[in-house]
């Protein structure tokens, strides 16, 4: 594996959000290329209209890129068609989607849900409440002893009254990589679904949801260096055409009467109310942005980079790192005796931006025995400069801390 | 009413959407002043960073900037508090969180809700879905003869079955203006809630949640100059602690488990996930741009537009107006003989865009038996020229269908 050439390091001058800053918190969000920028002021600007409704001419360009951007999201990820793919607030907005209209609709008293010890907060509690709502359990795959979702463990726990199985695909504490083929083959050995919440992926990995063979997939755009507010859910096509609405308001119904109201189909019935169009054109224009570049290449940049900063950090006698030597783009570690907060605050007076906290995986957090870890995270525009800083920068915490 | 004085009309050329343009779909939603797309720009730039969760300065400051500007909301519409400020994606999200979150809790069997003959398929199908859900039932109040929301027929109607009643305080049809305070007044009697659909209100008229005396208020930041995928849902705080979660996942929660999820307090409760933070700096300067010239002024000046293109069209033989004389900046319209589409059709050849349709009011369109009505709507850019377009454009329908 090897950094990007130095040639396309240049990309560096694209964000105007990481100029002269070590930025090491992509896995919280991603600044934005300027292309993206520019993109959405056009959106709206000069081009700016409604979608969909319009009879002007400029109402109807805008409906075409809104849809365009539609058909260019099912093809980056290896979705077979457009109506498979649901513009939603982000991923969050996704799992809720699928947990109300998928599993409290399909999921019984005494049926079973499969989580793991590593889900983000997104992919715990909008289970919860479908369970608590329907009367189902919860069940949690335990990790392996580096950090992965322990694929034998799920397939030894898994039970035909499991019914829905959500994972991460990129931890985003440890930066571990699910192979989601095999725990889509688990799943789908008892009948199960299983949805994968693709949020860290997406970024760091070239996704195909029908090599994955997975159900439902999530992702938000702000982490792909796209807008704020704005997401996909992609679901196989005869998952979504049985579901009910998720929210109810104008675009997505078919006919309203105070008696009876008929809902349009998929995935219009799932988008209610004016979207978020400035979002979809951003969204796009970002997808551009990563498609020069290669998800093969940012992958194998983030990986060095991630295996350059394991080897600096390994040699701090303190430092103690988390999760696998082959994550993706995202590395935990705590600087012993110094609470994460601390080492945040001291490597930020050294422009070196990382997070420190649960990081909305508070299980997680005690399965390592920790109240909280510092986590520096990669993207596209991270360089040798950064993981220089962050060493540098944990040096001095040492030295302050003695 | 005057219209505003020539030297603030300079005020058309801060918007790059309406340039060489006559814009009337501003009741879709409104072009966005360049102080607005320079906000979103600096946002997605040199200021960007993650809200509530940073431990760097850029962080805290976004944190501060996204905060300041729920003190900012607050205070544009008269609530008592920014923790009553909820973000939402737009009204029709607000809507289905009311309709989920508080009448799916407390409406039982047999209760009723009370709607409006002239209310957005957003007002209506959240209602439907939840009465469905709880066994309720809803009643609709008549309109009165020039197309406004019957208050004598409500009174005559609500009873103390009636738990809930949601009306809009505009119409996007008919730009009839509700008298909200005698609506909640009425509501109050039988001690039901009332929420009020502000989306063509808020950038219409100066609204005081207080003053109107109602207990949910919803509206939307892209018919106020302002970005996509952003709205307020104002309720009171009483209301708001009382009402469970909507969404599940990071931010919203207080302490995870897999045994047992305990919830943050109001607003926060309801934000879950990354929010749109892009969306809330945009929101926050397009209400700074629209204080700078003043909803009083704004009201008199769209006002003045609707009473001059009413005065104008009266003399036109074959159209006919809906609506009534003192509308709000929105104006519908048939030509006798020609479908609305082609009235937009012909008109948007002439560089004048309507809207031309069923505006997301179906049951509306029955009662003024039409299949959909041509609408023009008025913004802060609209001018005496745009009215003298419109009345030159349907001057050559009339010749084209003769």
């Amino acid at each position: 594996m090897t950094v990007i050439a130095p040639e396309r390091l240049s990309l560096r001058a694209d964000f105007p959000g990481v100029l002269d800053w070590h930025y090491l918190d992509s896995a919280a969000t991603a600044q934005k290329p300027q292309a993206v920028i520019d993109a959405i002021a056009r959106a709206y600007g000069p081009d700016y209209a409604t979608v969909h409704r319009g009879v002007y001419a400029r109402s109807a360009n805008m409906t075409l890129a809104y849809e365009s951007a539609r058909r260019k999201v099912a093809d980056f990820i290896g979705a077979k068609s457009d109506s498979e793919i649901v513009y939603v607030r982000g991923a969050t907005e996704g799992i809720n989607l699928v947990a109300q209209c998928w599993a409290g609709e399909q999921l019984k008293a005494g049926d079973r849900i499969l989580l793991s010890t590593l889900e983000h907060h997104s992919n715990i509690v909008p289970w919860q409440m479908v369970a608590e709502k329907v009367g189902a359990h919860i069940d949690v795959i335990p990790l392996t002893d580096d950090g992965r979702i322990d694929l034998d463990a799920m397939r030894a726990m898994i039970t035909p009254r499991h019914r829905m199985v959500a994972l991460a695909h990129v931890s985003n504490v440890l930066g571990s990589v699910l192979d989601c083929r095999r725990a889509a083959d688990i799943a789908h050995m008892v009948g199960a679904r299983i949805l994968i919440d693709g949020c860290q992926a997406v970024p760091r990995l070239a996704v195909d949801v029908q090599a994955l063979d997975c159900d439902f997939y999530v992702f938000s755009a702000h982490k792909l260096y796209g807008p704020t507010g704005i997401g996909v859910l992609w679901a196989r096509g005869e998952l979504l055409d049985a579901m009910p609405p998720y929210q109810g308001g104008g675009s997505m119904i078919d006919k309203v009467t105070f008696e009876k109201t008929t809902y349009a189909p998929a995935p219009t019935r799932f988008e209610a109310g004016t979207p978020h169009i400035s979002g979809v054109i951003g969204l796009s224009a970002a997808i551009d942005y990563v498609q020069v570049i290669g998800l093969d290449a940012i992958h194998a940049h983030e990986c060095a980079l991630v295996a350059k900063a394991r080897a600096a950090l390994e040699n701090i006698n303190s430092v103690r790192l988390f999760g696998p030597d082959d994550s993706a783009g995202i590395l935990s570690f705590e600087v012993q005796g110094v609470h994460p907060h601390d080492v945040g605050t001291i490597l930020d007076e050294a422009g070196v931006a990382i997070r420190a906290g649960h990081h909305c995986a508070q299980p997680l957090m005690r399965h390592l025995g920790v109240e909280a870890t510092a986590r520096a995270s990669f993207g596209i525009y991270s360089d040798q400069g950064d993981v220089d800083a962050l060493v540098r920068g944990l040096e001095r915490v040492r030295k302050i801390f003695g």
